[in-house]
């Protein structure tokens, strides 16, 4: 049916996906930079004065000024927008359907809102919308209509089904990770590992494809413009640019760092898992309160105003937290002083965050052609107002033991860590990546300043290791890992990011102690949030608990979980399957035939509900009882349509067909349309094999039939679901208690 | 029946393997090293006195000595250890049994001779053989036994099947590639992009793990011995060691790399489908040759010879082209001269191969504090003698424009090109990633010097990019992707063994381009020589042309390719299961019942031949016919056991249960070890949903059912290969001429 070509048309559209994604990725940054530019060049002058009133003042007013668009955005133009969107992709494509998750409205309010949240100042990266973003301009792009914006042009019809739209999805997906991060091959294993359910070798090419056009048209994009001014050098990549946390002093590494490495892995699993424990329990929260408002613009007014409450704390505590911190000399790497190149680019001159309200420096050549500098910074500003991207580029340089201290470090880390984690799921589109690289960083750089306070700085090779910077790229990794469980793809992205090949051996220790201390407490973030917001999601393997105890589902069959289904018969009266319609919510039906009078009706294939209400609207396919055959049958075109038809003609005409008793005399013959590839299982099948089957060929429902191939029941995705199994389970356990010792059954080894 | 547990002996077991890898992969690189350093050490003096009779003599005298025995492993000892081993690995994780390429013979077969062929001075390296080695290790250490070395520990028995087997192979596999690159991850997505069939996320957490631990094990070794000599220094990296080919320049990019990136791209596709081309035919040629011999020994033998007569051409051309070449001055990399650090490392001063018949040089410090030398070095001798590792550091020097020369870069690209072909699948074991990397490395230098004689050699910012050593790693990635169409992996090896994230958007665009361009030529190299070597692999789509076209699946079902089966009944008498297994060679029979007198028998499960032996050799299962049900059945151990017990001992229990009368009454009740959750499809399935079902869920055998649940058909493997479905769709085509137009139904976009 689906005809196979030389795909250059699906390569073209994963281009056109790639370059358009990267467009919005340069402008979310720009966007990000100017405000941001702006808004703390207009208080320079006040916060140079000590004057903390003003500057809280104005930087608040500008704040919330944008958080009020910002949140607006998500709760009153695009509702089904959510926070971050990126557990709804997630649960998409792993079969769920979600419904305007992909509309053109919620992909504006969610970018904009994003673009806003993060110039506000608020705890939070462009991240996860950016995903969000990518798969909706992939879903745009590749079905090439829209219809909020009414339009259907007649191109690329043949992606018009859900498995190509998944795959463009994936990719598009891929490409919006990918293009903010700068980390081509990082974003698509990041959306390989742990966003997408189904994909094929094929797909992983299309998508890298997606993923480098993306990232090459935000690099070129991004090396001519800042701030939206044309800085000529169109096309030229700067090697400062390219990797956004670039560390440029390699390190020797003695084996000792592994010890710290570990010690920074398990804090990062526990605080990680610590994060998912409070922000799941801050959202549970969020959403009791706001479900217990009964008038719909009165909650939704209420998300906006404590968005606006989580930036009135943010603010105070980004402009008077520094306030308590005296300032420190600036240091500038070591290794960098003598480089004459660092020179060219010194704009350490021009007023700098960091300074805030230390006294302004000056940087002179010194006579033996070293530059010096009494540049000043006040820790804490340049912790706090330089959270994200900047401030991640400072926490990891190296050659700076002593730039950060401990109070200003832990200070931060403590405040940071709270607000992140209530940002997180608020009524603005924000994503959580850059606050867990920043988080841990802060983690790692603590670390770090706590072995230099124990062996002092360490300038001969064999010490050169306990830098503080080196600890942070560590505890990055550790934190990032510890909240959501990644492993390969985070390796990828902490090399990519930093350019540190060298270092990646403790990386990949650190992760692999963070997610095992995780794993201990709870579940990652993205599951546990698709859990609260009651995503049907497949696990790779099912996981089911009975009574505190893995059960082994192997012990249980395909019956155990399975519902009775209704089923059709081959030739059905109209009358029948316009009833059956209007009163079954089922997306899908087995239907049966009996092969000879007398014997019993076997099962044949699947219908889904799509195709019956086609049927019925085109009543040339009606039969009358005295003919046997019919002579029309629907063409394919005619047949395949994307989507539901208008809701209300299919109800006036259901009505009609059930109602009207000559209907009962018209029959149709489904044979042409059924779907006789449709895959069952046996009723004593073992329901761990049925799990993955129903996983690995990503089916919608799945037909159980008896020895002699009559249906006997339906698997849906959710009768498979781990926790309807295990609800299933206690009520089988509650009928037979005899046969207990048989329902459980452990493995020794684990006691 | 299996049990669920902490896994915490699986965690176990892939570090234990993890570090039996490294300890190995550490093993290798010492040995080549070694016998290399000293080979050459011995004829140090000759060649400095333009002695290239003496130097040829001596060179290929040890070179012989080290070939006879490596090829002699190859052929007498371990003659099942194919040349690479990696096609059998991939073949073995796509579900093909192949026997003996796991065994211990065959894992120090292929090792020691990996270990020589290098040392002799071919053109190949130890990559191949090394994931061969951590595949076998990895088979070896999770089964606990040995059947070459009688050892059988009642240790982790739970890993005795051949899921289990499958997944410690996986992760050997890529801990082999990881340890011996350095690239813990790029190894990681090799495997999982191209040798791999089935894995899942789990998988790839442990594999991660396994690699992780295993290039950890080599490092830590790697960091105290050289040439096994302990250095001191031990669990201390040098930052200079941890990447193999460390490229420390960055330099800033401008778009207009992409021109010569695409064309290094299509020059890298052409050249690696040359390489698949001219490999196959001369393996081809090579079996057609060494199979006309009927002795063994005389077959045996004639390889060696073979393998001799090319490490004779390959001496011949090291030693003797260089002689055609004269000396030029060594340029050291611009921007290291006034780095101090240089100095310390600097082993400059000592005799270098790359020197050859070159006067010696010295090096000095200038009174400015930098460093002066007037070495000099013979450019053949540089790119052929130094081949492998070294010689690829010194294609990717940065800042080095005119190190080599136009002619003796072309000589050495043909001459190399040309040798590595013909090595590759010599009875020695070999692999062929150093020579790719290498190959593609001089191709790309070349297009660099080529740039610049246009452009000069550019100091400037604008034109830092053109770099031959920034085109050698491109073209080293376009050439791999030409012969291998790697991508995802690819791209990850490279940044790992170069620590460049710069150029990754370029490296991506060459493999792509590349990929492409060898796509429109032939089959990668691993599908072609598992093709060659009748390994019935499923790929992932299949791909079935009929006439020229594709054709699409969907037109046929499950029916057109079955075979008629041989069913069993659940209550069988012995004498029958004993004809049918020494008539038959089938893995599995379908097992069917009379649910009522008067019926029909239907499908009710499969069971396997091994399962059929085990019941057939416990005579106590075994009913009389008065006896309904047995009270006798085997338990779960009794039944599991991972090989074929002794062929001797069956075969006689067969011929005596298949003429002795008595077991005509006797009989088997099946019941309890049959498979009831065996995958069926009814007979009109669609075939391309045949062949996903078969290849996702990973099967040995499928029964087609009608639609009375009666098994018709079983499809296996073979069945299921798109060759043979080609086959069967010939026959078809001749049987019903009419149906043509329906036969095959083409994609109206291609044409």
């Amino acid at each position: 049916e689906k005809p196979n070509s030389s795909d250059w048309d699906r390569w073209f559209m994963m281009g056109l996906i790639g370059v358009v994604v990267g467009i919005f990725a340069f402008l979310i940054h720009q966007i990000i930079d100017y405000l941001f530019k702006v808004k703390w060049e207009l208080v320079e002058k006040y916060i140079q004065h000590n004057d903390f009133q003003t500057t809280w003042m104005l930087v608040l007013g500008i704040g919330l000024a944008m958080i009020l668009v910002s949140s607006g955005l998500v709760a009153f133009f695009s509702p089904s927008g959510s926070p971050s969107g990126l557990p709804e992709v997630i649960g998409y494509l792993n079969g769920v359907s979600i419904r305007h998750i992909f509309n053109i409205r919620t992909f504006f309010g969610s970018f904009f809102s994003c673009a806003l949240a993060v110039s506000a100042g608020m705890f939070c990266g462009p991240e996860a919308p950016m995903v969000h973003a990518g798969a909706v301009i992939a879903c745009g792009l590749s079905q090439f209509k829209s219809e909020t914006l009414r339009i259907n042009l007649p191109f690329f019809t043949r992606f018009r089904n859900s498995a190509d739209k998944r795959q463009f999805i994936t990719a598009g997906a891929a490409a919006g990770i990918s293009s903010v991060f700068r980390a081509p091959v990082g974003g698509l294993l990041f959306v390989l590992e742990d966003v997408a359910t189904f994909w094929n070798i094929k797909l992983a090419w299309q998508t890298f494809f997606c993923c480098l056009v993306a990232s090459f048209t935000a690099e070129v994009l991004s090396s001519s413009f800042c701030d939206f001014i044309y800085q000529g050098y169109f096309g030229f990549f700067k090697a400062e640019q390219g990797v956004i946390f670039w560390v440029k002093d390699m390190l020797d590494i003695s084996i000792l760092a592994i010890i710290p490495t570990v010690i920074l892995g398990v804090l990062g699993g526990v605080l990680g898992s610590l994060f998912v424990f409070l922000n799941i329990r801050i959202n549970k929260l969020r959403m009791k309160m706001f479900n217990s408002i009964q008038n719909n613009f009165l909650r939704q007014l209420s998300k906006v105003l404590e968005t606006s409450l989580i930036l009135v704390v943010t603010i105070t505590v980004t402009v008077y937290v520094p306030y308590f911190f005296s300032c420190s000399p600036n240091q500038i790497p070591s290794q960098l002083n003598n480089v004459s190149e660092h020179n060219s680019h010194g704009e350490q001159t021009a007023w700098d965050i960091n300074e805030y309200n230390c006294p302004p420096g000056s940087s002179w050549v010194a006579p033996n052609g070293t530059i010096m500098s009494n540049h000043s910074l006040n820790q804490a500003a340049a912790l706090l107002v330089k959270n994200g991207n900047q401030g991640v580029k400072l926490l990891y340089q190296r050659g700076t033991h002593e730039k950060f201290g401990f109070p200003a470090l832990f200070t931060c880390l403590v405040l940071y860590f709270l607000i992140s984690c209530w940002t997180a799921g608020s009524a603005a589109s924000t994503g959580l990546v850059i606050p867990m690289v920043y988080t841990g960083g802060i983690l790692g750089r603590l670390v770090g300043v706590i072995l230099v306070s124990i062996f002092g700085v360490q300038h001969d090779e064999y010490g050169a290791w306990i830098d503080p910077g080196l600890f942070a790229v560590i505890g990055s990794a550790s934190y990032f890992s510890g909240v959501t469980r990644l492993t390969i793809s985070l390796t990828v992205i902490m090399v990519e990011i930093t350019n540190d090949a060298q270092s990646i051996l403790l990386v990949m220790i650190a992760v692999m102690v963070a997610k095992t201390v995780g794993s201990y407490f709870n579940q990652p973030l993205f599951s546990s949030l698709m859990q609260l917001k009651c995503i049907p999601y497949l696990e790779a393997e099912p996981i089911v608990v009975h009574g505190k105890r893995k059960v082994n589902l192997e012990m249980f069959s395909a019956k155990d979980v399975m519902k009775p289904c209704i089923t059709i018969n081959l030739q059905e009266s109209v009358f029948v399957l316009a009833e059956l319609l209007s009163t079954t919510s089922h997306n899908g039906f087995p239907v049966v035939y009996r092969p000879a009078p007398g014997q019993d009706e076997v099962f044949l294939g699947t219908i889904t509900r799509l195709d019956l209400y086609i049927l019925l609207s085109n009543n040339k396919v009606f039969l009358t009882p005295d003919k046997d055959k019919c002579s029309v049958v629907l063409t394919y075109p005619e047949v395949t349509v994307e989507k539901q038809p208008d809701e209300a003609r299919i109800d006036r005409l259901l009505n009609k067909y059930s109602t009207d008793p000559q209907y009962q005399h018209l029959f149709i013959n489904l044979e042409p349309y059924i779907n006789k590839s449709a895959v069952t299982v046996q009723a004593n099948f073992s329901l761990q094999r049925t799990y993955v089957i129903f996983r690995t060929l990503g089916l919608r429902h799945l037909v159980v039939t008896d020895l002699q191939n009559r249906a006997v029941g339906i698997i849906t995705r959710k009768d498979i679901n781990s926790s309807h199994i295990e609800k299933k389970l206690t009520q089988l356990d509650a009928g037979k208690l005899d046969s207990e010792e048989e329902l459980l059954k452990y493995n020794k080894h684990t006691q």
